[in-house]
């Protein structure tokens, strides 16, 4: 079967883009990407392709459609995490997820634990100033569910679990490092060494190895222009 | 294949329990049941199934297992989403989940619409007392999701996502109606009557009506054992 087009609204910024441009990227889709500026959004974007205004979102089975214009017999498909599964429905053979029934409910159960567990204390500290305490106790019931000696979340294939996680964790990594968040001055660089430098999360360092080392992974983060957004966002340009 | 063990721990009072058990239903599963009591659960209960000490849990692949003492061999799998997917991939045949890829994202479009955007202001409603209009804004919200001409969340086959659903209108259309929440006394009725009787909400209804006449829905929903839950809950014996 021939693979209709597929196009793909993103923006550089947006961690939940990045997951589902982490996705295309390991099933080596042929995609047609159209960057969407978030802060300056085109009025097309909401009535033409997503009613909810956001990225990612992908319209998916118009032959050659106009981005700007694209078919309305076409599919819409939003949401990251309806995203990943989509393109892994996609391309079965990826390995995005694997075929095993109890190792796809293992990557689902790692998303869900990711986007319940810490998120919220994530935004509570980062965004609100809070104590880190909650997000580094959440970070470490995620590291509990690394498996002890394998590469990725559910073993050695990269899967969606991993494009779930990724786009945060580099996000952490690099905003914290450079201490920028809404909280006080320095907490960043101490969460940055107790979480990416200290023994106690030695396997999540391990595995944010693993995950950062892949091309889809680098291809897709841009450390320097989410450093300039981040201080933008923080009026610290 | 020969399909192995299922043990599915579960409560009738639980709606994300009572989703699993409709998904099993509908795809006709072979499960061996075993209830637990959530007011007093047994102390293996933990330990050996589920850390979170929660249902639904499903214990697979041990045979001849007891459940108060499942082979450690055997795979856990918890969260009532991850489940539905689980059911889904053990039994393809069903139509739990579409064979479309597209198909496959609206089902579960569906489900995180519902996860997102109608269980906190139902929570705020009725286990808080606030305003019911966020809720039955939200409801509206999950209405326009549903195809005009079909008659289940993502055309004329019963999904996950109607699974993922149905406990929760069933007893959203109980409870209000018999007045039992945190609010005012009345307002239960006022909305009941709203969402369930008034024009405006009419393919709700009608969704309401394939849904719950479905054998699935019926075989795992006891509604004087919920109102007396519910009863017991808000002091109201």
């Amino acid at each position: 079967m021939a693979t209709p087009d597929i196009i793909f609204y993103t923006a550089k910024v947006c961690p939940y883009a990045q997951r589902v441009e982490i996705a295309f990227q390991e099933a080596k889709a042929d995609v047609t990407r159209y960057p969407i500026d978030l802060l300056n959004k085109p009025e097309w974007y909401a009535p033409r392709v997503n009613p909810a205004s956001k990225v990612p979102a992908v319209v998916y089975g118009s032959t050659k459609s106009d981005p700007e214009n694209p078919s309305p017999e076409s599919a819409r498909v939003t949401e990251s995490l309806v995203l990943l599964e989509f393109v892994a429905d996609l391309y079965p053979d990826s390995g995005l997820l694997p075929k095993d029934p109890v190792e796809r409910a293992r990557a689902r159960f790692f998303i869900d634990a990711v986007s319940t567990k810490v998120f919220p204390p994530f935004i509570a500290f980062s965004f609100r100033g809070e104590s880190p305490d909650a997000f580094i106790a959440a970070v470490a019931e995620i590291q509990e569910l690394l498996p002890p000696a394998a590469q990725f979340a559910v073993g050695d294939h990269f899967t969606i679990a991993d494009a779930a996680l990724a786009p945060f964790l580099g996000r952490w990594e690099l905003l914290l490092r450079n201490d920028l968040g809404k909280f006080e001055e320095g907490t960043g660089p101490r969460v940055y060494k107790e979480l990416f430098q200290s023994e106690r999360f030695a396997r999540l360092q391990k595995y944010y190895a693993s995950i950062s080392s892949r091309e889809s992974f680098k291809n897709s983060f841009d450390p320097e222009y989410l450093v300039a957004m981040a201080k933008k966002r923080l009026g610290r340009q």
